[in-house]
């Protein structure tokens, strides 16, 4: 799209409610809007990163067998009691409300129990299992202080799966397959190489220790000790304190082994080849979007501002024109890109060119094509990679020749 | 995907606690799921559906430049003081809660304030209108009784646009631009040729009349009286009562044309070619997504079930294997089908032939596509039109060569 008609604006200024690194550089973006403390908005540049998030987790869910679908924010508070969790004793952080009636009504904090519940209607032979059920839905907790820009918040979509399995073995194994659609996820948004799986515990949700997902950042609320840097694994402080080496974390992913519990106090149970009833042995696997996405910005980000890998990028393609003279022949480049399917978000407003590599060094697409006066006579493009900071000259031929469909946009290193 | 390994499963008998056609065959064919009265999951073949009709209205919005975001849920009580609208007896269907300190938080009921408020960052001069912004957000509604099944709840996904101008023609203009793009939506999920742009009273948003889009329909809560065939035009009864000749039907969309009431109450203005402050005209343009889906069940289901038009079928094909010699051919159809980015819902059951039938009339995907014995020797698929009932018989490649890109998959009539 062309940045002129883009509503967003960026500001020099850091917003002076904010200090998480993620918070004032995607604010200066103008990739979110503050409503309130813990409350954000996503502007069209956040929405585009998310959404990119949100398909990237996808994949990689369907891939391991998993069904997508939507369950609700209202809640029916019955099936919580009988669980013991809708008792603010218990879960603390519970937004409710009520309908007009009276009644109460839970705003949903989580889905294990309405997910478990909803089983019961398609549920009930050994046949049925194992199954797997996912969701991006809303999560909404009433945090006592909202903090860490969009990584500690009131209210986040989260991608939330759910397995049902007939055996503790069966279990497992989905355990392990979905553990390592993690790790390619993390890879996939650029947070790989910082990334650890670790041993926790499961804080209100269980009592067993669980896995987290864990990034190295100074902005981490966590302390990690990595147990084995080349299989990627730590152990969580809380666990267990090695002393010193811990490093500073961000948890970006969990995995909860949860037993029979939600599927005994719901009475969920499927019948065996003898036609006996059985528990099922449930696990649930969360990935907040918004978490990811923050700290995405607090990891790679530089001085200059805010660093997208190429598969999150808002666009593939920031299309910058320098001066007057060369309008037309960008506006060529950008037509040509953009009917290849390429996602440009093209610099076309009438600045002053060093506010045109600020912006663009700030908002942080991935590559940058930069047309100035020498390139309408040369017809070289200057191709710089935000990243490395590194440029190239090659003509608009070669630049759609390095278009991999498969991965949308990859300039060869 | 494999009909064996879809978690969800067909029942012969409606829900008890259903009237509605709509929810009775949306339940039936496992769609939706009922969480409580007026608030209903989406099952994965619902929400391939919900989908569907996102991405047909995402294309449209964008097509007249508007540009999506994503509001929030969570909403702060001043900027809806200014308006008047925080009180209940101004707006009686608030959803509200609390955060920990005992702050008051509204459940969105709709995005008027925040919007506007939002804008105050990025509107101040005449260079920055028109804009357009909109979403595909959850609104609540507190309603007595929901009823209806998915048409009239107290949770739902709605998209919103929101546009804000400089003078009353430019809003004029967009309006008219936004009309023409509600109808091609229409059309594309196929309720075309039974909507009508409607004149009818604005209701508790505005006291201007407004546009409605009315589809008619027996399942109707509106009464509407055609006054131009060609032009799909009609009035509403409640904005003047032509007697006899009436129509029963359902509102899909509305617009409401707001003046500067927002911007005057919020204070957003932007300074004209003079620098002289100036109110903003406002409008606000909303599909409701769930409604939509369940009119075009109302509109188009038969005795046998549901009848998805192509453009938001849940998949494109529906593939029967009738016997067990037949399971190897079938499987290769259905890698063929799927390898070239044809959606497959494929029926490998071990269940009896009728009972597939009778399913894929109960779920409605647009184009079956059937293998009995005979098909194994011949080569021959027989294609059946959901529609129609037509049946035709062809091979696989020219099933194939009349797949469409553009329009994602096309049976020539």
């Amino acid at each position: 799209m062309r940045q002129s008609q883009l509503f967003t604006k960026t500001r020099k200024e850091a917003p002076k409610d904010e200090v998480s690194i993620n918070a004032i550089l995607l604010t200066r973006a103008g990739f979110i809007h503050k409503e309130m403390a813990g409350v954000y908005s996503y502007l069209p540049l956040g929405l585009r990163v998310l959404k990119k998030i949100e398909n990237i987790i996808r994949q990689e869910m369907n891939a391991i067998g998993a069904q997508e679908l939507l369950m609700t924010t209202l809640q029916d508070p019955e099936i919580w009691k009988k669980t013991g969790r809708w008792n603010d004793s218990v879960v603390d952080n519970w937004f409710k409300t009520k309908l007009v009636n009276g009644n109460d009504l839970g705003i949903a904090n989580t889905h294990e129990e309405p997910m478990t519940a909803m089983l019961r209607e398609f549920v009930s032979s050994y046949k049925d299992l194992p199954l797997y059920t996912y969701q991006f839905q809303t999560k909404f907790r009433n945090e006592l202080r909202a903090k860490s820009g969009i990584m500690r918040v009131r209210e986040f979509l989260m991608k939330d799966l759910y397995s049902f399995s007939k055996t503790e073995e069966e279990f497992k194994e989905f355990y392990e397959k979905c553990a390592e659609a993690y790790m390619k996820i993390f890879e996939r948004v650029g947070l790989g190489d910082k990334t650890y799986r670790t041993v926790a515990a499961g804080g209100s949700f269980t009592t067993n220790l669980t896995d987290e997902f864990q990034t190295l950042s100074e902005a981490g609320e966590d302390i990690i000790f990595i147990t084995d840097e080349k299989k990627k694994l730590a152990i969580n402080k809380e666990v267990e304190d090695k002393g010193d080496g811990g490093r500073k974390s961000i948890e970006i992913g969990n995995i909860f082994p949860y037993g029979s519990r939600y599927s005994d106090a719901l009475g969920v149970y499927f019948k065996d080849e003898k036609g006996k009833n059985k528990s099922i042995f449930m696990g649930a696997y969360g990935i907040g979007l918004g978490r990811l996405m923050g700290t995405v910005v607090e990891v790679l980000s530089d001085e200059k501002g805010i660093v997208w890998p190429r598969e999150i990028s808002p666009f593939n393609v920031h299309l910058l024109v320098l001066t007057e003279d060369a309008k037309s022949f960008a506006d060529e480049v950008y037509e040509v890109l953009t009917s290849r399917g390429i996602e440009v978000l093209y610099d076309d407003r009438d600045i002053r060119a060093g506010e045109k590599f600020a912006d663009a060094e700030l908002i942080g697409i991935s590559t940058q094509v930069i047309i100035g006066e020498k390139a309408v006579k040369s017809k070289m493009l200057e191709i710089k990679d935000r990243s490395s900071g590194k440029t190239r000259e090659m003509t608009l031929e070669n630049l759609i020749n390095e278009f991999n469909p498969s991965t949308l946009f990859r300039i060869k290193k």
